[in-house]
């Protein structure tokens, strides 16, 4: 049971972890503190919040859990401020995309205490954002990734795992750097790779009559470029190095396919893409899940 | 009215194109051949083909509407094949999603009966094919673009158009070579696109690993990916040209961003990420209707 819930970031995410562990019957209050006034304003009339705190000091004062919800280029700033402010009970945990740079920050910010941070990352996400996309479901049936650090107690991270738990969410831990090496190709690689073919596509005169004509497929493949453009560079630039060997190894994919059509090369090119339409097909169980 | 409808090539395209002209109620007899004797009974028990036939001549011999959809890599020979049995009031389509490969091909194999073929393409699909995955409503809001010919009539192309609009379908005309510009942007390159990432990742030793920690924007990004592979191997060798400049643009697209992220330039990456992402969202307008 969670008496004291700190929402530090009331988007998507945020406000959907309140509103499941509301709905869960686990949490006493939840207090949040936000940039966006208006955001926080909605969130409360929502019901997301019972509380809008004016600093991130006075929301975590008394909290025994807290979420930070925030895009991961503003965390550092975001852990300093809250440190000084900690109880000894409190739990933090957070559901940025990328770990290792979390985990960094985490250090430098929290000191001794450490060990009350059990760094955490929800499989769930949407082109909607903020207080209003927010919803008590969000989280059920999906996964969620805890990096724990070798500081945290067992019983620290189980109670962490709990909450997440509480939402509905199927919880695993692995270590930090093998997590951002997995999103970066899975998931940090496609939105860039999205991101680019709309910006590209975006800039032509023809634009428009392009766009026009584009069916399910393209609507499909380009659904993520649709995300939070602030998130995702803060995400690209934690994740730097991995995401840099992924575009490198995707580039080189799409060099060795641009050759096989280059060469007619009629069964290369059949035998690449029936491995990945076999491969798609195949892995259709674990990603009908998420 | 159509007296008798000939499909060639009963998949998912052909089979729901007699589904939705029978529910119409504007074809009297449906009859089909294809490569595949098993899709063929299947299609009949399931009512898209009243009679099987065992060759593409006989298929065509006493049709007054003719649909090829098979690949486009098999429509020259099929058009070959079929030419000697057309009748003089036979009007001929196709769907194929590039056209001036199949103009070429039909105005060799069909010679002075070219005015009675009128090139069309229908912007619908999906991840699945054969005759099982055929429904009536396949076409319904979607949008079909015919690409008419010089000798066409323009009672010819209205009569084809009319077929379109009885399955429900918006039809619009343009020139082939536009056409097929339009087509290598906003849809062959995406499907390349996600074919080249998935059969990357689906060659590395931990590829289970990987595709088990995909969420959502994977799922979105790479479900073209699952498409027919022999189609798509026609269809890019088909557009070859548009295809390969396509290629060149998008490398050097991910290459401008690869720079950004090496750069750590995070102005930059966040104004290409919101012009994607502006775009994308503008064009939902668009897009939803398909």
């Amino acid at each position: 049971m969670i008496r004291k819930l700190a929402i530090l970031g009331v988007g998507l995410i945020g406000g959907s972890f309140a509103l499941a562990l509301k709905r869960a019957g686990v949490v006493g209050q939840v207090v949040g503190y936000g940039r966006n006034r208006e955001n926080l304003e909605v969130a409360r009339s929502l019901g997301v919040l019972d509380v809008i705190m004016d600093t991130p000091g006075a929301a975590v004062a008394e909290a025994d859990a807290i979420c930070l919800s925030v895009p991961v280029g503003a965390l550092p700033d975001l852990l300093t401020q809250i440190a000084p402010y900690l109880r000894d009970d409190a739990l933090i945990t957070d559901v940025g995309s990328t770990k290792q740079d979390v985990i960094f920050a985490a250090r430098a910010a929290l000191g001794d205490r450490i060990a009350q941070f059990v760094p955490g990352h929800p499989i769930a996400g949407a082109e909607d954002s903020g207080a209003t996309a927010a919803r008590p479901e969000l989280f059920h049936g999906k996964s969620v990734i805890l990096t724990p650090l070798a500081e945290n107690r067992a019983e620290t991270i189980a109670r962490v795992s709990g909450w997440w738990q509480a939402c509905g969410a199927a919880v695993t831990e692995m270590e930090a750097e093998r997590h951002d090496r997995i999103f970066a190709a899975v998931s940090h690689l496609p939105h860039l790779a999205a991101f680019a073919l709309v910006a590209e596509l975006a800039e032509r005169p023809e634009a428009a009559l392009f766009f026009q004509h584009a069916g399910s497929g393209f609507r499909d493949f380009t659904r993520i470029a649709a995300s939070h453009p602030e998130m995702w560079r803060d995400i690209a630039l934690a994740n730097q190095g991995a995401l840099l060997d992924e575009i490198d190894r995707y580039q080189e994919a799409l060099a060795r396919l641009r050759q096989l059509l280059e060469n007619g090369d009629s069964a290369a090119l059949q035998a690449l893409f029936e491995r990945a339409s076999t491969a798609r097909r195949t892995l259709t169980t674990y990603l009908d899940r998420s």
